[in-house]
């Protein structure tokens, strides 16, 4: 992995809590299946239940709405997909704001296929969905889904205008709170308008190993009163919502991780808005046109989402990563295919701008150290990207 | 948990083997999401792929073949809705024998509600499905699915026959061998016809944690010639059938558990099968009306499913697991509902019958302690619940 010294992608996925570590292994290493009825099997369910009860503590809802699943895309996708086969036969529309995670877009995309008409709703220059265009969008509609905070341009929506939105609308509304969990205050109970039934907010997606848990664990929160088909059927777990095996040890270290984002989000909020702040200083000090996208102000603390004019970013994420230091061109999920960011096009920026563009995430681990070898080594990599791409 | 000594529901789910517990704290701690372009993420890409090929030689498939999943359910799920999604458009019928694992038969319940038409095949009294009535069911399909290895009864089916069918048919065949794999052999290039393309054997479904890694992880093998739609969308991870952050430590211990299973298995047949041999011939000896279900030959190694006449196999295993031996009356995944057995039933079984049964499921950590401990609580444990039963 050559000589790594600076981990700058927290994004696209942030190092193992050692409390989460030791909690897996810890439930990992007790036998039981939660659906069994013997003892073992009951105990295997008291741990789970309890880490039902302890990350819907976190994410501000009741036990009983928290559904375990794979991670952050299958939560999307049973939201998504699940309210559309839930949905009132009259219903065909699906609200979808511009610069989405691509669970979202292309799980969308999917419903199309089956179906389903798309009401794009525009976003703003700095990635904002405003609330009177989400607004605008809903009448009649199946159902709507937003992105609490951009986990590119790293800019938090007003989720709690959006679900207003949704439940005047009579439109069930499902947030993705994926970037945005542990890091900026989530909490379904206060968007949740409890006396709405089946609209407004009704399902909220977060995912472990953003916040320091394991891969391959996420939940989705589903309110009581919502519709939903189950994505994977096969067994009574989870409200007949999830079927399969619990993941006990997950569900632990999720919840371990969770907890201890939450007890430190204020803190590091400020930390890390001080170290991003004087990353973004120090970079647009030595590099006198780039550019921070995204808000200024409604944005995640660890995020700094530069546009580099003239030097490709994909240019840019490999010197910067020859020097060991780790940042991405954008959402790591679509890392690979070299395509402009469907983010930054969003913004209204031009083709050539959306491949220009460096996302710097930080996280628990990072020092201020990182951001002095961060800002020493990015213009010689400004310089020569620009000159890489000038002569293409 | 009380006092628990004797855990004989291996098939619900395994110990973690300390391997592969070892295995996935390694990489687990290793930050880095696969999909990443930056060396921390090509590090993780490198364990993953890894961990891809490993697993693929176990299940005698090529690596790419390899899909990773959370587990057997979504593995199934992805299966069967994934090629209903694919098919060709003037199929409409689903090939489904009876005594399914609950993933399948709650799939295709709910693909009925999407259009599908059920063919049901029948099993016969010691619950295998009949190559011939398999065949039968087959023309014009639009998928068949079927069991390698019955997970309640142990019998284990003529794969190879039953994929021939499907080939010859035309038809693409899903096969489950969740219960099979790591205690008989499983290969997907033995039972897939190449040269078939869509038809014959195109998907097969395993799971980690029946096998002694760790539960939430799976795979479903799927042939390059298949046609399937992923079940959850959102990138081009897995050949863009299954989206989302690769769980790479849990690919590495379900790659380093299956190894250990398949380099065990001959051996712990032998030795498991005695074990069982001699649970079934004790049991017989102390209750004389004791049947031992499922084929007695074509049999997974540590099962034994036994039909108590009288005694309600619900209060048999409250009453075993009180003096600390833990057993099922099924599948797990359907505990706490008190139904009968589907399973039972399809084998010709009455609904009494159905209800009276336990299954005994020895693993890697079975000992002949736990066969004496289980022969001596038995007998006084079924008069018990002969007359709780009969007085009920």
């Amino acid at each position: 992995m050559g000589d790594l010294r600076v981990y700058l992608d927290h994004a696209a996925t942030a190092p193992l809590r050692p409390e989460a570590r030791d909690a897996w292994i810890d439930a990992a290493t007790t036998v039981g299946n939660a659906s069994s009825i013997h003892g073992a099997g009951q105990h295997a369910r008291r741990v789970l239940e309890e880490a039902r009860e302890r990350l819907a503590a976190v994410v501000d809802a009741d036990p009983i709405e928290v559904v375990f699943t794979s991670g952050g895309t299958e939560a999307v996708n049973l939201a998504i997909k699940g309210l559309w086969w839930a949905r009132p036969a009259d219903a065909d529309a699906v609200v979808l704001p511009d610069g989405e995670h691509h669970a979202t877009l292309d799980a969308v995309e999917w419903l199309q296929t089956q179906g389903a008409r798309v009401r794009h709703v525009g976003i703003d220059a700095v990635a904002r969905i405003r609330p009177s265009a989400f607004a605008a969008a809903l009448p009649e509609a199946a159902l709507a889904t937003a992105l609490v905070a951009n986990n590119e341009a790293g800019t938090v929506n007003d989720a709690a205008a959006l679900a207003a939105a949704a439940a005047e609308a009579g439109v069930p509304l499902h947030l993705d709170a994926v970037a945005a969990f542990g890091h900026v205050p989530v909490s379904f109970r206060a968007w949740r308008d409890e006396a709405r039934g089946r609209a407004g907010l009704v399902a909220l997606s977060v995912s472990a190993h953003k916040v320091g848990g394991p891969a391959g664990v996420g939940a989705l929160v589903v309110a009581r009163g919502a519709e939903l088909t189950a994505l994977q059927h096969g067994g009574a777990q989870q409200r007949r919502l999830r079927a399969g095996t619990q993941d006990v040890a997950g569900a632990v270290a999720f919840a371990v991780a969770g907890e201890a984002a939450e007890a430190e989000r204020e803190t590091e909020a400020v930390r890390l808005g001080a170290l991003r702040d004087r990353l973004v200083s120090g970079i647009r000090r030595s590099i006198a046109d780039a550019q921070l996208l995204g808000d200024e102000v409604d944005r995640l603390p660890g995020n700094a989402h530069m546009l580099f004019p003239g030097a490709s970013g994909e240019t840019l994420l490999f010197l910067l990563d020859r020097a060991g230091i780790a940042v991405s061109t954008g959402s790591a999920c679509q890392a690979g295919v070299p395509e402009p960011s469907h983010v930054v096009l969003a913004m209204g920026r031009t083709d050539a701008e959306a491949r220009q563009v460096l996302r710097f995430t930080l996280g628990r681990t990072t020092l201020d150290s990182d951001i002095d070898a961060t800002l020493a080594a990015l213009p010689e990599a400004v310089e020569r990207a620009r000159a890489a791409t000038g002569s293409r």
